[in-house]
Parts: C-alpha cells; structure tokens; sequence
C-alpha cells in the first residue's frame, strides 16, 4: 500500500450499515480507516459510530452533513451509500473535493447527471466508481472467464434482469424511511439495472472495442403494489389508494455497436423468486441461470437429445475448469461476507486502488453508461420510442482495451 | 356429423405428409375422406397418394395445382401445409370457392395480407383458422385453465419464444426443398410467433376483451448461420460467404389494450435446447416453461426462502387440480400422435367444426392479428421504432366474449 486510506460512508441505512459495520471493519487498521460516518437519520449515525468503536477500538467523526466530511483534509475515499436521488451530487462534490469516490448501485436520474459526472471526472481527473458488486459474483465472472476462453464463439446476445420481489421494501417505505417509495410513486423506467448491466457490459466489451448505440424499454401496468397493498393493509391504508407508476415488468433492449443486443427485464413489484435473469447466447452455446445450465454445440450435447430439464444445474460441472482466477484466489484465502463474497471484492478493489493510485477496473465512464439506462428508459417509456444512447468516451470506445477483471 | 367432410390436402413437405398420412387417416372413413393431395413436387404427391392407398384403400385425388382443388365440387375443407408465403393465397382462394380452410402455422409477408384475410372472411362468411397446435399443447391449456381459475390474480406480463436450433434444417434447405432458407437470406423479422402467441393471446383475452395495441422488435447481428456452415460445409460452400438478413435473436414486446405487456423471442440460428420460453406473471404468482416451476404469493412459498433452483418441476404437483378438460377427456381416450397429443386435437376442432358447421376456436381475427407479428416487427427493426397494432376486429374486440378453450 502507497498510501493510508482514510474512508468516510455516506448513508447509513441497510447498505452502508453493512459497508462501514461489516466490511470496512475488517481491513487492516494499519491501512484504512473509518475515518466519518454520515446520514441525514443521528440516530443510524450513532448507531454506526457505536458499532465501529465497539470493534475496532475508536469512533469515527459522526455528522448528519456530508459537506463536512468533504472538509476533512484526512478524508481521501468516500463510499456514497445514501439514496438513490443523492449519489451524483454527493459523488460530484467529492471529485470536486479531490477525495475518490465509490457509489453504490442505481440508476441515474437524468442523462445531463451522466454527462456531469464524466465532464467533472475529466476536469478534477479524481478516480470514481461503482460498487457494482454483481461484476464480481462468482458466477458472472466464470462467465466472463467461459466467454474470454471462446467456450460460447462469437458473442450474439445476452440477457439480464432484476427479478426481485420488493413489494413489502417499497410499500411500507415510509416506515422504515426507504429510498424506495417515491420512486416506485413518481417515476416509470428500468430503475435498476447495474446488478445485470455491469457484467454484461465486461462480456460485450462496452466502452472498450463496443458500445451501446440505441435503447428501447417497454412497460406493463402498475398492479403489483396495489394488489399488495389491497391484501396486506386494506382499502383504508392511504397508500392502497394511490396510483404507482412504476410498471410492474419492464422490459428494455438495448443494441450494440458490434452487432449483439442485450434485452434486460425489471420485475420488482410481483410475487417470484430471486433472479438476475442472467443468459449469454453465442454461436457455440447458451448460459441460462435460471436452469443453472449451459448447452454447448457438441457432439456429446446434441446426442443427449438436450433438453434443460434433463440438464438442469450442469454448469458445476464447468467449475473445475473455468473458475475464474480472481475467485480461485478468494476461495483459497477465505471467502468473506456480504451477498456471498462478492461485496468484499468490490470494495477492497476500491481501497486497493486508492492506496495504490491504480486505477478502478470500472471507471467514470462504466459508471455514466449504466446509470443512464433509467433516464433513457424512462424517455422511452414515455414517448414510445427508441432513443440514441450517449457515447460517453467521445470515441474513445474504439481504443480502449477490455482488461476488466484479468 | 351433420355433413360429410371432404378434406384436400396443399403442401406435403413434412408437416402435410404428417397431417395427410398419419392424422387425417385416423378420423372415422364413413364422416372424413382425405380427397385430394397436392404439392408442386409431383414425387411428394405421389408418396402421399400411395401411403394413403395403403391406409384406405382408395387413391385420393393427384394434382400439382391447388387450384384443381378448389374445383372440386365434393371438397368442402382445405388444409394448407404449403410453404409460409403461399398461406395466404391459398386460404383467400378458398375462402372465395366456398370451402373451410385451415393453414398451417407461420407469420406474414405483409399487414395488408391479414387485412384481406378478414376481407374475405367478411364477404363470403367461410370459416378458417390457423392450426396453431401449440394452443392445444397439454401445459399451455393447464396454465390457461390455472389463469381464468385464478390462481395468478391479475395477468400482468406474459413470454414466450420460439427457441430452436434449425440451423441445418434451414441452410440446408436447398436440398430438401425446404421453405425456411429464402426467409432467413432475405428478411429480418419475428418470423415463427403463433406457437407463442396463440396460448398467450388466449390467456389475455385478445381479440375478445383486449387487444394488442403496439410492438416493437429488436434484432440482434446474423453470425449463427455463418459460424455453422464455415464448419459444417467450409469456405468454398457458396452459401458460407452469403450474407444472411434475419438476425439471430429478435426480441419483440407488445403492448395491450388492458396494460399488460408480451414479449417474444425469435432464436432459430443458435445452438440451443429447444423452448417455448411460456411463462404467465401475475399479482398473485409466476410460471415460468424453463423451470417448469410456479410460485404463489403464498406463505407456504414464502417460508421456503423459494428459489428457482430449489422448486424445478414442481409444476406437476399441481396437475391433478388444474389439468385442462380437453386434455381429462383427450387422456381417457387415448392420446394420439403428434408432437404429445396436440396435432390430434387441433385437426380434430377443425374437421368437427367443418361438419358441424360449428365456430372453429380460433378464427380469422385471430388469425390475422397473429400473422401481423411477422411484417409489423419487420418494419419495427427496419425503421427503429414502434408501430401501431391493427385492430382486425374493427372495434368489435371490446365485446367479443373469450370462451376459448372452454
């Protein structure tokens, strides 16, 4: 390590809580610090402040202001776990501030916030990131470490969603003082794709040798919360009442300047199970999550007559041989906590290359495309067409060198 | 049987040569008569006449020309198993000769194709319909029976694809005077979505209660076919350097009137198990085909901690309750052939239907609407945009009763 890191969480509800209580403890005390902890709530700020004395034997500086941790001279990484609605501002100012900057997952809420937060990242030349910890699930990176390795041959389409049951999280929003809520009343879009996009986006080379060119999303009703809340609380629930406008599934396309498309599905408002939704289809085989299986153009595979029922979780055996290195190491040093270990890869890549000076894996650019699916689903949602997708690189897509995650 | 059916049979690649020879065959000889088989290969119609000389023991009637059949007085229903751009011809030519006409699946070549489909239908009251076998499938009647009993609440979202791995089939085609190859050289559409959309138009009560309102396609870059004849034929094969149009993913959502959304998809160029991708969302559970597995918002599902991977199959545990009366019926009778049993049952509805002089189940405005997937999506990905969903019923959609099935 080049340098000390000293960290500040900004927003502490179930995220950050977990950041700076769980997985920030745990570094090494000679070489990162939980230097402030800060949310609009004192109470959740005490609370932090509380538990990271209780473990590591001091109290980080406590404020309700993120502006005053911008002030602290020490102060050089910031981890924006607040709402939705706040990362860019808080994620501009601390680049303003000269201080790196790793935001938590979310869509952006205008495409001009996109552009603001690479236009200021080139000016103060301040690293920035995502904790898009999904890139670094055991499972998205054998597969990017399959697609590298040329098992699926030419890249032709893949597939991601956000399929997560959150009626209770959005509905009783109020109560427990989630960002959730207002969203789900005001706004209609892919409100949530970074978990799908961000290792999509490594498998197609975007912002690295292709690039998203143009993006349609589509909306069903908005029933979900309703009926939820019908069941749950009653007509008499102020709530119950209200028009949501969030759709209950929607779905977006998106296209690639290399010729593949990327279709992603948001369905967080009905009763499932879990799913990323995660598929790559090339010309030498197929992954679906959902079946846990992969078919591959063989002689061996079309003499079973395939179906995915017959093979339904054949991807272990692929394990032995593609595990990704990153995951072969982790598991050798023990996997930590936190959605299954990949929450400890995403930060301490973070803290890793803020002591180093090195730079993030996924940059300001990564970040900018991501976040921008929401405005731009938005767009089309509501005007029922495509849009241009903005090349954040000014051109610089076609030079760039997909090294992401090697 | 109020009348005797005379039925001819146009188009005996496969699919004719299947329905002529082993299901017509099978009906009652004193209520059906297979009278006449054509095909433009003489050798084709000759195979037929013979296998039916054998079954029966008389020799339909020969010809090369549909044309000679639809002026044949005795013939009062027509089957048309010819390649998808003749379909329409076909059905109009016997809508306008006075005789019941059922196509085999497949899309359209134009919009205005489907608008003459109903034209006709309104000017000479014939009845046809669209052997869409898959609307007889045993899981896509049982999840339509599990729909209209309620046990998905409110339908929100439905799926389906026609995923299918034809790559021999279709760029071999030359030499099994196959229909597929000109269609994937020369468009770029959802070329095959009545298998998909015929048990989900029934689950959304389109055309009698809803109806679709707008699509948009998605096309992904054409390489599956390429890849596979540079392997399988190498370079000097003189359609390995052709360039194919249809690309090898295309997705396409449509909207409802009702605010329910579907989205299909088209992947016939890539290596693939074979699915119908049939899935049914609603507010009170899910069904997806790939897992064959549903989920209830109920609090037995709940308290599992349910994922996809845990409940595979669990679909059968709810056959004995929701198995559709057709299929009840169908199984104490006796299944027949035919992918499962379906080919049966839906040859079955129309030559009662003809008999009868019954409503077949699904009619013209079906029909048409179905049909219209293909050329609308083929401007969709042409010209980027969305595009408005006829309404063939001219209105009449908001009245028309869904008893389909029933």
């Amino acid at each position: 390590m080049k340098k000390f890191v000293n960290v500040a969480v900004v927003g502490l509800g179930g995220r950050g809580t977990f950041y700076a209580c769980e997985i920030l403890t745990q570094f090494n005390p000679s070489e990162v610090k939980i230097a402030a902890v800060c949310d609009l709530y004192p109470d959740r700020v005490e609370r932090a402040a509380n538990a990271i004395e209780q473990k590591l034997g001091y109290r980080p500086f406590e404020t309700v202001n993120y502006r005053d941790i911008l002030k602290m001279d020490e102060v050089n990484a910031v981890v924006v776990t607040s709402s939705w609605e706040s990362h860019v501002e808080i994620c501009l100012a601390s680049m303003k501030a000269g201080k790196a900057c790793a935001i938590e997952v979310g869509g952006a809420y205008s495409v001009d916030d996109c552009y603001e937060l690479v236009k200021v990242y080139e000016e103060t030349g301040v690293p920035v990131t995502m904790l898009e910890n999904c890139c670094y699930d055991r499972k998205e990176l054998m597969l990017l470490n399959m697609v590298r390795k040329g098992l699926f041959g030419d890249i032709i389409h893949c597939r991601g969603g956000y399929c997560h049951d959150l009626r209770s999280e959005i509905s009783f929003g109020r109560e427990n003082r989630h960002y959730r809520l207002n969203n789900y009343l005001y706004r209609n879009c892919e409100n949530y794709p970074t978990h799908e996009i961000g290792p999509i986006a490594s498998i197609l080379d975007i912002n690295r040798g292709n690039r998203f060119t143009s993006l349609v999303s589509v909306s069903s009703k908005s029933l979900g919360l309703h009926r939820f809340l019908e069941k749950e609380k009653g007509e008499k629930y102020d709530l119950t009442s209200k028009e949501f406008m969030q759709g209950d599934v929607v779905d977006t396309i998106i296209k690639c300047a290399n010729g593949q498309t990327v279709s992603l599905t948001l369905e967080t408002t009905l009763p499932r199970a879990y799913s990323r939704q995660f598929e790559v289809h090339g010309t030498k085989g197929i992954y679906m999550e959902d079946n846990n299986s992969i078919f591959l153009d063989t002689e061996e595979f079309r003499s079973k007559d395939f179906s995915w029922r017959g093979e339904w979780n054949n991807f272990e055996k692929f394990r032995e041989e593609y595990e990704h290195p990153i995951w072969k190491q982790y598991l050798k040093e023990g996997v930590k906590a936190g959605h299954g270990g990949m929450d400890w890869l995403v930060m301490s890549n973070f803290i890793k290359c803020v002591a180093n000076d090195l730079p993030i894996q996924t940059d300001v650019y990564d970040m900018a495309t991501w976040m921008a699916i929401t405005p731009l689903s938005e767009i089309s949602i509501k005007e029922s067409r495509f849009v241009d997708f903005p090349d954040f690189t000014h051109g610089r897509w076609k030079d760039r060198k997909n090294d992401l995650f090697e």
